[in-house]
C-alpha cells in the first residue's frame, strides 16, 4: 500500500447537525482518516467551517447537497448522520456503489419491523438492508461490526443501559422480567436542527422533567438486545428526562436479584461480571466499589462509565451508567464502529481525554 | 383583638441557611405575621441583610446567636432551621416557653427511632417530643397540624412523592410491594453551609449523577408515610440524582398496577383519585392527560404538580411529581404548616405565581 | 368607590410572552387590580394557563385574538406586550376608547423619529402618539408617569444604566463625553416567540458573546435619558453579551471622572449622590462600599441594586447595576408605572422578595 | 536517538487541580513526551486517577508529595501549576537540575516587582529568576520562549485582550491611551481548591457579577505586554465579570481610534494587521466580517478566536476575543509553550477541535 491509500475516505452526511459534525471533527483528526465530503440539507454551498464555526480552521470543505451517489463516490465510508427515515431510502444506493455505510439514525436498529412502526411511526422500507445491517455497540456485537458493510450505530439513550446490563443479565445475576431504567439526558440529543419552543433556553434552563413515558422509540431497542443476552423476548419500562446540560446521559437501570440469589455482594458479583465482559475494553471504566458515576467524568469522550449498588430491603441491584451522547452515544461510537469495519484499533482517533471540569 | 395581636411574632434559627432564608422572607412579606428574631451560626452579629444581600432593604434585623430561650421568648412561633440534631435538642425548651415549634430538620419525621438513629447515624433523643410531634405534610395530616405544638416539616425529597403516591395506595389504585421512586434534585438542597468541593460549581455545572443509592435518609420518611396509606410497613427504592439546577425536584414514581386491574385506564383512574383527594386544595396541581410536571413551572411557588402515565406493557402506573424543594420542599411548606397552626387559611402569605420563566 | 370599583381592570395583549406573562401573574396577584382579558396571536382559543402552564390554577381567563378594541372596552388599562410596531398601529384606537396604555414595546420610547428609524428599521408612525408618551422610568419620570395616558415602558437594557448614570451626571460627577456601557444579558431578554437556532438550547448553554455591537437599539434610548440630565446630547458606547442564565442583566458603566476632579473618593461621592436621588425609593437600593450588584440578588423582584467604583489610575468612576431583566427590566416596572398611573403606591402588588438561590 | 528519547519526560507539579489536571491531560495523549511523575498537596498517595476520577484508564501514576527535587530529578519538562508563591520559591531549584520549568502561577509574570507587590500582596523574592523568565504567549513572545529555561505561562484573562490588542498598538491603529478591557469569565478559573461559599453552585448559578474592580492582578500583566507593543507605559481599565459557565473567557476590548484616523473602516484596517501579525499561527482565528467570538467555539480548544468592530459616532474600535480559559488561557498554551521550548511544532498534542455544542 502506497501511504496514501492508508486513509480511508470518509463522507458524512448531515455534516452540520450535532451528530454529523462530531463525526467530522474526529474524522479530521483522525490518523487513519481523510475527511472528503460533506453534505448538508440547510448549508449546502455554504463552507463547513461557516455552519459549523468552531471548525474554522480545521477544513476547507464545501457542504454539498445530500446526494447519496456523490458521497458514495468519494468515499469508502458514508456515514449518515440524518432524520429517520434517509437511511431506508438511500443506504441501498451507497452501498451497492462499493461504500461501507453508518447509519446513526435508528432506520435499522429494530429487527422486528411491527416494533418498528409502532415506535417510528412509518414503515420500514427497506427489509433486505434490515436483514444484513450489523447493531453497532462495539463491545456486544463488535465481532459482527468487523465484517459489516452497513452498521446501525447504536442510540444515544440505549448504550449505557445495554452496556451496563448485558452481561449481567447473561450472567444470571439479575431478574430479567423486572426491569426499570430511569435516564436523564442533555438537550443535545435532541439535535441541531429542532430548535422549537420545547427547546429554546429559557424554557428549558433551569428545569427538570421527563417526556414520552413509556413510549419512546429507544424501549425496543434496549429490549432487543437485552433479549439477546436473556434469550427470551424481555419488556422494561424506560422513562427519559430532561436536564438543563448540554451533554451527557446518566443511566438508572433498577433490576431485581435473581430468584434465589442473595441481595446482599450483588453489586460486587455484578462489577465482577462486568469486568470480566469488558476486559481489555478501553473504552468501559467499571468503577471501584462505590463509585457513582456522573456524565461529566465523560464529557467529551467516548467512555462509557458504569457502577452496580444494591438495595437488600428490596433485592434490587442498581445499574448506573454514564455516557457522553454524542460521543460514546452517537458520533464517537460510531468512528469505533468504523475502526472495527476497516481492521483498524478501536480506540484510533478517538482516545480522547474527557474534558474536566 | 387590637390590630397589631393580629400579627403573628415569629422567630427563625437558622435564618442564614437557604431554608432559613427562605423563612424568613415569606415571613417579611406574610400579612398575618411578623418577623421579630433571626439566628444564625455564621453571621450572628451581622444584619441579615448582610448575610443575605438579597434581602437588603426588607429588614433591618441583626442575627442573633442561636440561643433558643431568646428567640422562644421573642416569638409566637419559632421555626428551627438547623442542622440535624438540633431541634431534638432545643425544642423542648421553646416549647415550654410557649413558643410553637416547626422543625425544618429531619429530627422528628420518623418515628421509629431504630430506623431514626439507622439512617441518621444518631441516636433520636427525645422520645417524647418525637411522639408529640406532628409530621408536616399539610393535604395530608393537616388536621393533626392545625392542633400541633411541634410540627416536623416534611423533607424535600418526600414532598413530591408522598403527595403523588398516597392517594393511588390509599385508594387500592397500585401494588404497594413494589415501589421504585427515582427522583432529580437541584443542588440548593445541600445547603448553604455545605460549600465543599461536591458543590463546586465547576464540580457540579454540566453533570449529572447519583448519590447515597438505596441509602438515603429520606427513604424511611417516603415509606413511613406511604405505610400509613397502605395499611401495612411497606419498602420502596429511592435514587436521589443531582442535577446542574438551583431548585426544583422531579419525582418519578413507579408502581405495578394492583393485581387483576386493567393497566389500560389506570393513569386516568389515578388522576381522578387524586382529584378527588385534593379537592379544594389550592396548591395540588394535578395535571391534565399528558401533561408532563417540570420544576420550572412550580420554580418559587409552594404548587405541587403531580401526573400520572401508565406502561401498559409492563403492567406500571408512573407517578411524576414536581415541586420547588425550598419552596414546597422547604420553606413555603413551613409556613403552610404554620398557618395551619395559627387558624389562617393556608395559602395566606405565600400564593405567589412560580417565576417563569 | 364600592369596594369593586376599587379594582382596576387590566388588559394584557401579548399575553403569552415572557413579558406579558409576567405582567398578567403580577396583576393576578395585585391587590388594587384584576386580570380581565389577555390576547394572544399564537394561542387565542386557548386558556392561558394552558399556553402559559405555569399559571395552572392562577386563572380561567382564555386567550383572545388580538383586538384592540376588545382590550379597550374590557379594561381601565391595556398593556401592549407585543413586538415592535404594535403600539404604534393600535395605541391611538386603545386611548379613544378611554383605557390607559402601557406599551412594553420600543415604539414610543425614542423621540426623535429619524433616531427611530435607523435603529428600529421603520418609520414611527403615529407622531402625535409619540409626542404625548411618557417614557415610563418611575424613578426618573414618575411626575410625568402619573399623569399620563399612554406610557412607553423602558427598555430592559437602558434601565440599569439610566438609573446608575442619570444623577452622576446630573450632579456634574462624571464626565458624560467618554462613556462605555458593557452589560450581560440573561437569555429570556429574546422573548418567547424567537425559539430560533441562535436561542436553541445547545448553541447558548455554557457560552459567552457579544452581539449587535455599537448597534444595538437600546443605544439611543440610553443616550436620550442621560442627554436629558446632561443637558445637551450625548453618545454612549453600548455592547450587550449574552451569558447562559435565564434572567438578569448586570451593566458596567464606564465614565471619566469629572475634568479636574479627584479621582480618589469619586465612588463615595456617586454613592451619595445616587443616595440623595433615589431617597425614599423603595425599589432602589444603593449597595454599601465595596459590594459588588449580582443579577442574583434581584432574580424575580422589582430591584434595581447599584453601586459605583474607582479607578483612580484611568481617573475613571465604574457603576455597576444590576436587574431582573424580566422583573425591573420589563413586567414589574410596567407594574409600577400602572401604579403611578392610577395614583397608587408604587409598590403595591410588585413588593415581592428576590428568588435566592 | 534511540526512540524512546523521543519523549521528553515531564512532571506536573499541582497536577490534581484543574489547569495541572489539564495539562496533565493533554501529556499523556502528547506524541512526544511523556508523563512521569506527578504531585499534589491534597493527594499525595493517591492515584491521580482517584483524584481526578475523569482520568480513569488513563494513567497509572501517583501524586507524590509536592517536592521539586523529585519533580526535576525525574523529568525534563515541570510544570507548576501550584498556588502563586510556590515558584518563586522552587523554581530555582528545579532549574539547577536541569529541567526546564512552566510556571502557571503569577510568580515570573511581572517584571515590576513593586508592581507585583501591590497587586499580589506579596514582595518577588526571586528577582534574578524574574530577570531571566520569559513571559510565555506563543505568537508574541515565541521566539524568546523556544530559547528559555523557565517560562511563565500567561494568565487566562489577559491572554484575548493581548493577542487581540497588541498587533493593533504595535500598528499604530488605536489609541493606546483609552483602552477598557471587560472580561467575562467561566467559574473554572477560580480553581479547584477554592471550594468556598463564593463558587458554591446554587450561590454562582444563575447569576451575572464583577469582581475586583479595577484591582484584579491581571491588570499589570496586560499593561506590561501591550506597553511593549506601544513603546510606552500605558495604563488600561480592567474589570472582570463572572458568569455561570465552566470554561471560556470573553473579553470585550475598547479603544479610541487613533488620532486623525478615519473611524469607518478600523475594523477592517484591524483585521487586516490582525492576519498579517498571526500569518501561519494556527492557534489564532480572526474571524469574518460581522462575526462575534464566542466561547463555545473554543471550548476544550488552543484556540483564541478575535474579530474587530467599530462604533463610528464614538470614534471607537471594539476588539474580542474568546478563548477557552483552562486551555488557551492555561493548559494547552502551557504545552504550546513546551512544544517551543523542546523545538517541536506548537500544534502537537494540543491541536482537538472545540467540543460543540
Amino acid at each position: 500500500m502506497t501511504p496514501s491509500s492508508c486513509l480511508a475516505k470518509v463522507a458524512v452526511m448531515g455534516a452540520t447537525g450535532y451528530a454529523g459534525a462530531n463525526v467530522a471533527a474526529q474524522v479530521l483528526s483522525h490518523p487513519r482518516a481523510e475527511l472528503v465530503w460533506v453534505g448538508s440539507n440547510t448549508y449546502a454551498g455554504q463552507p463547513l467551517s461557516e455552519a459549523c464555526p468552531w471548525l474554522r480552521g480545521r477544513t476547507n470543505l464545501v457542504c454539498q447537497p445530500q446526494d447519496v451517489a456523490a458521497a458514495a463516490r468519494s468515499a469508502d465510508v458514508v456515514f449518515m448522520a440524518q432524520s429517520n427515515g434517509f437511511a431506508m431510502a438511500h443506504a441501498a444506493e451507497a452501498l451497492e456503489l462499493g461504500a461501507k455505510v453508518i447509519d446513526l439514525s435508528g432506520d435499522f436498529r429494530i429487527k422486528d419491523t411491527a416494533t418498528y412502526e409502532k415506535y417510528y411511526g412509518r414503515p420500514q422500507t427497506a427489509p433486505q438492508l434490515l436483514a444484513e445491517a450489523v447493531y453497532g455497540l462495539p463491545e456486544i456485537t463488535g465481532d459482527a461490526v468487523r465484517g459489516a458493510r452497513l452498521v446501525a450505530n447504536t442510540g444515544c439513550y440505549p448504550t449505557g443501559p445495554i452496556l451496563g446490563l448485558h452481561p449481567l443479565i447473561a450472567a444470571g445475576l439479575i431478574d430479567d422480567r423486572d426491569i426499570i431504567i430511569d435516564a436523564i439526558s442533555g438537550v443535545s440529543g435532541a439535535g441541531r436542527a429542532k430548535s422549537t419552543l420545547a427547546y429554546h433556553f429559557p424554557e428549558l434552563n433551569e428545569s427538570l422533567t421527563a417526556y414520552r413515558i413509556a413510549t419512546h422509540q429507544h424501549t425496543p431497542e434496549i429490549e432487543q438486545a437485552l433479549s439477546t443476552a436473556a434469550g427470551r423476548d424481555l419488556v422494561v419500562t424506560f422513562t427519559p428526562h430532561l436536564a438543563p446540560v448540554t451533554r451527557g446521559i446518566l443511566s438508572t437501570c433498577y433490576a431485581r436479584v435473581a430468584a434465589g440469589a442473595d441481595p446482599e455482594g450483588v453489586a460486587q458479583r455484578c462489577r465482577d461480571a462486568l469486568m470480566v465482559a469488558y476486559a481489555g475494553r478501553h473504552f468501559i471504566r467499571v468503577l471501584p466499589d462505590g463509585a457513582v458515576p456522573s456524565t461529566k467524568a465523560t464529557m467529551g469522550s467516548n467512555y462509557c462509565d458504569i457502577n452496580v449498588f444494591e438495595d437488600r430491603r428490596a433485592r434490587r441491584a442498581i445499574v448506573v451508567a454514564a455516557v457522553d451522547n454524542l460521543g460514546r452515544g452517537a458520533a464517537t461510537q460510531a468512528v469505533q464502529n468504523m475502526n472495527l469495519m476497516l481492521g483498524l484499533d478501536e480506540t484510533l482517533g478517538i482516545d480522547m481525554p474527557p474534558v474536566f471540569p
